[in-house]
């Protein structure tokens, strides 16, 4: 969007008239001054690190993160497809601050202004926060854990009571570490190597415009936008809840497409969130989904359920792993495993490639054959004003090397003392393996994000539930291990892209490295007491958390254990043909990106993607039909004004979600209260509605 | 709408410079050629009158007459509110026409070019069409002889067996004498008297602008917004039909203020009709419906309830006309009787004070007392160009007063021999003694409407119900006596107010008068075949039509028969205390419309009318909800941009109400052909939905 603005702005190069080389000399100078975003800024002081981490800024995130792990967490325990929501915590929290120094203002009592750097300290610590609700796995490997889930599976191997307490701790021990194994190496990948981070540089812009005269009139539109959106969805959320008097009831039950596709679940649920989410994906995404879902329950598991007592025995129910949801959920795995491994080369390979060429032609980094969507800044063999200010601050205040790695040691030492208490089958010869690899796959997480924008940080997950399930073996609690595992690498790749990301937009936003330190510590402290206690809010209020067909299915924790029982049982419990068509899915989740990678941008990005197809196997294709309608929206949208559109939509999306979102906390509140909604919308065939009005008539 | 797009071109005649006399009067010459709408069309050749009736035009015609009497019908059986369809018939026709001529134009076939006169032809035609689909009583008097209708009654007294032949046969009979009785004053009133017809002017306002280039563009738009909006309202009935499985299903049937409040008839059913009644009525009769609604749902029937037993025998049914039934539509009768009776005094008085004004000062005709909502045409005492050209053109196609005495006599005579075969009970001497009085009556109405716009067809009616209906008495068929004798009243009254009104129109847009009058017989006798047709084809479709509480409970077929049975038979048979809660808000009525005229304009729009108030007393507030919300959006809209609100408005309500009007076309054809909607959404309580479940599951 930032960036948008500017190219506006901006004259066309094109357009020259080429009479003098002196005037052209000008012009050039003239151009590269008008798409300088320092010059904008020239006049303003940058507040030394310590000025730059306000309280009020502190106090803004703790809101918001409270908002957005409440978010998270929802999408997390439905879908587990979470958009990227920077824009909105970037709008929410130029708001917030805004509206507060304004107040401040008028009272007089305003004693420092606000600066993009404070903006970019906010923003890091929501993402940072917000984080630990997705990489705290309440969706995936943490609740994969719990009985609940376990009683879902054939076996009830291994599983460990949920309590608030552990979970916290659990949090505060494997948190940490990611941030301190890369401190060290920020300048190297974001001044020497020139790493894009396009979602990083993304927000930077998105700040950067802000503070801008216009940009602040487009903020404050957007803002009204989002916050007209935000009110629809909450209202429409809490209208919704008035029907859902039981099992089955309300919106999210409409069989709009009728009742033979609600069987199959294709129908739409009538979710604020999702068709936000599906504005704000790409439309390939949503594509994906959709064909996903009619793949598997318009067309596959109609037909094996035809095979019901040949395939699989009549007896089983519903639910059983041994049975029709078997195939479901080892499809969809192996669907994601393919995608990830793919995903995983390519990227290891790209990441080595880079390396090597960064190495080898450490001076001409302009000419990286991968930084193909770099930003303007890094497009310029010689240093611009822009790189020169930037690097200038970004060197300014340091990191202590020594702190960094005593850091992690101390960090590592506590986690191997405390860590085997919390799970016994966790030995602490596991972590130490762990955490000497860890850096190594912490840095190739981070370089790899910078370079694609893709944190791989659930497929080093998944590769630690192999390993580590696998090393324990079943006997010895491979299975609680495994999960354990998962956890903690998970948490150290995943914070450790977070906080290269937030370097970049830390330089380009010339907020001090320390403070963008510092607000990470802070944010991943709060994300671990917030998160644990969303999750403990949803966990108590909603008693069918977790269960196939309910409000929150929890589709990855499910995934995430039977992927722990592959590891350690083998595919010995798989039914009849299912590792049959899990080797085909895997190899076609291979063979579509391979395709999807070799024809080129121009087709490729009609190809869909594996591993958002592979989600609807397992949960149905309700929220895929959501999303679409969020995709027509807006290209109904984009059709009628594009620019409007542009500007716009994603503000009334994240309006959408975070309407919608927020109304869970009043409604779980409601349901720990015990007060239960008055009326229950059914619906019911022509002949069923006979019966009951005959047996309510009598 | 026309008006406005003309004032807004004209110039401000207060911002004169005022040098010299001369250019003073040259701009007054400038600005009244400016104000003039035929110098605007001073180069079109105004049609000979067998030309502007064209085969199109009258093609053109049926076809709407067919979609506006659908829509009448459906309006009489729902909640017999039915507001001025004028705007969407002109837009509908212009629309049609247009195409048709450019496609033509395009082939090169076409001969004639599309006029404003001929535009008025359609108008008429259509107008006059569907007006019998009001004035033929499906929704009152003529369903009030029915066997469903005297059912619910307590008496089974007289009933007429419904059948398609006698009822075309009737309407042909009774509809054309109304046309003749008045044309011989069309010069008097349209001339002389100058009055006003504001719903006749304001269509000849909307025709000439659409025939300007600009109008023609504004009427381009309007036509886009609704078209948009009718395929959204068609549709959405469509997919509501889908989840109507039964009774109490769907969406008509949604508790969206509580099951408590739905119980009592509040709640907003979804009906894009409603919303776009309630955007074309003014505020204040939204208003009053509601009220009516909230104080006889809301305040008094609960309060009667609470003395069943007391003031009623608990043991009767609930639709029991001496039980809770009987106060709500003799409550509603008294009210609607109240208002009926002050309305006529007023407009009587004020036809009698108009009359002597004319008759005494008249050539001072612009200092007519009541003509305060003068058109621009009136409003000199010197004929302007317009006034001019307009008179000559009215004036010079006649219409020989022997041809409408003789016309008048002979259907007169053929009426007395044919209607008592129909009717045995309406004696010959009844209908010669209404044919004596109906001239004077349908002058007075004529007259009335002129002056305030306000057809007083169904009061002359109701005034034939008691006077017939008592002198026939209960033993000698008093009962279908009373009420065929409505109808013949009704259909003469309203014809005659309507040929006037549509006089006007013709006066304004220089069409003449013959082709008004031949457009007027060949809408009237259409509408005799289509009217009862669309009624039959509801008939035959709903089997509860005209059952409480059903979707078209037919409220005022009701109302028409208890009234005759008030005529006939006396007070006797009402419950306890209701004839003195009847005196009550009979009183009330009257009291609150002599206010409303006593405070004078500026406070008297914030008075609620009886009439208005007196509907939801039977039926209950579920239309009056969606009215206001049609209103609360066109609130909204004017608040956002008055002039677009102002300009497409009128064009987004048609489209609401055509939509979803055209849709019961299908959904009966479906419900004849015996396809049934597959889904019921229904809505339990929590207790019954546990019930439920625990009965579907075992």
């Amino acid at each position: 969007m930032g960036k948008n603005e500017r190219e506006e702005n901006g004259f066309d190069p094109e357009n020259h008239n080429q009479e003098e080389e002196e005037e052209e000399e000008e012009k050039k100078q003239l151009k590269e001054e008008e798409h300088s975003v320092e010059r904008i800024f020239e006049n303003q002081e940058v507040p030394s690190w310590r000025k730059q981490l306000t309280l009020r800024a502190f106090v803004v995130s703790f809101v918001l993160s409270i908002l957005f792990s409440i978010i998270v967490m929802k999408l997390n325990l439905t879908t587990g497809i979470i958009p990227s929501l920077n824009v909105s915590a970037g709008l929410l929290g130029f708001f917030f601050v805004k509206t507060w120094t304004k107040l401040l203002h008028k009272s007089g009592l305003l004693r420092q202004p606000f600066t993009r750097q404070e903006n970019t300290v906010i923003q890091t610590c929501v993402v940072a926060s917000s984080g630990i609700a997705f990489s705290g796995g309440f969706g995936s490997y943490l609740f994969a854990m719990s009985e609940r889930i376990a009683k879902q599976s054939t076996d009830t191997l291994d599983f460990k009571k949920l309590s608030l307490g552990w979970i916290i701790g659990f949090l505060f021990i494997v948190s940490f570490l990611g941030l301190f194994s890369v401190v060290p190496l920020r300048k190297v990948m974001i001044i020497d190597f020139k790493l894009t981070y396009p979602s990083g540089t993304a927000t930077a812009h998105l700040i950067n415009s802000f503070h801008t005269p216009q940009g602040a009139k487009l903020a404050k539109k957007q803002v009204r936008e989002l916050g007209r959106f935000f009110t629809f969805s909450f209202l429409w959320g809490f209208f919704q809840w008035f029907y859902t008097a039981g099992d089955n009831c309300g919106f999210a039950s409409f069989p709009s497409l009728g009742l033979k596709a609600f069987d199959n679940r294709f129908y739409f649920d009538f979710s604020a969130t999702y068709v936000g989410v599906g504005m704000i994906c790409p439309y390939i995404i949503n594509i994906s989904v959709l064909l996903g879902g009619i793949i598997s329950w318009g067309l596959m598991w109609p037909l094996i359920e035809d095979r019901k007592g040949d395939w699989y025995s009549a007896d089983l129910g519903s639910g059983s792993f041994s049975g029709i949801q078997g195939y479901r959920v080892f499809i969809a795995i192996a669907m994601i495993l393919g995608d990830g491994l793919y995903n995983f080369l390519k990227v290891l390979s790209r990441t080595l490639l880079g390396l090597f060429h960064q190495l080898r032609y450490k001076d001409m980094s302009s000419e990286l054959p991968v930084a193909d969507h770099s930003s303007d800044v890094s497009s310029q063999s010689q240093l611009s004003y822009d790189d020169k200010r930037r690097t200038q601050l970004f060197l300014k205040d340091q990191i202590p090397i020594m702190f960094a790695i005593g850091g992690y040691v101390a960090i590592a030492a506590i986690s191997m003392a405390t860590l085997p208490h919390i799970f016994h089958q966790l030995k602490w010869y596991y972590i130490l393996v762990i955490y000497i690899f860890a850096p190594a796959l912490a840095f190739c997480n981070a370089y790899g994000c910078g370079l694609t924008d893709w944190s791989l940080a659930s497929t080093y997950g998944k590769l630690a539930i192999f390993i580590i399930g696998a090393w324990a073996g079943a006997a010895h609690g491979g299975v609680l291990a495994g999960l354990a595992a998962c956890g903690v690498m998970m948490n150290i790749v995943s914070t450790a892209s977070d906080l290269m990301q937030d370097f970049k937009t830390g330089y380009l936003t010339l907020a001090s490295p320390r403070s963008m330190f510092v607000s990470q510590i802070i944010g991943t402290a709060m994300g671990c007491v917030i998160s644990p206690c969303v999750f403990w809010l949803f966990y108590k209020a909603f008693n069918d958390l977790g269960q196939p067909g309910s409000q929150y299915p929890a589709p990855y924790a499910v995934v995430y254990r039977n992927m722990v029982l592959l590891g350690v049982k083998g595919f010995s419990s798989l039914p009849k043909n299912c590792l049959l068509l899990c080797y085909v899915f895997f190899g076609a989740a291979i063979l579509i990106n391979l395709i999807k990678d070799l024809v080129g941008k121009k087709w490729g990005r009609f190809i869909p993607l594996p591993m958002a197809m592979a989600i609807p196997f397992y949960i149905g294709s309700y929220f895929a039909i959501d999303m679409c309608v969020g995709s027509l929206i807006l290209f109904v949208w984009e059709k009628i004004n594009k620019a409007k559109a542009d500007a716009l939509a994603p503000a009334v999306a994240s309006g959408l979600i975070c309407g919608d979102g927020i109304w869970t906390l009043p409604a779980s509140i409601l349901a720990l209260a015990g007060v239960k909604p008055p009326i229950c919308m059914k619906f019911l065939s022509r002949g069923n509605n006979a019966k009951v009005d005959a047996f309510l008539g009598s």
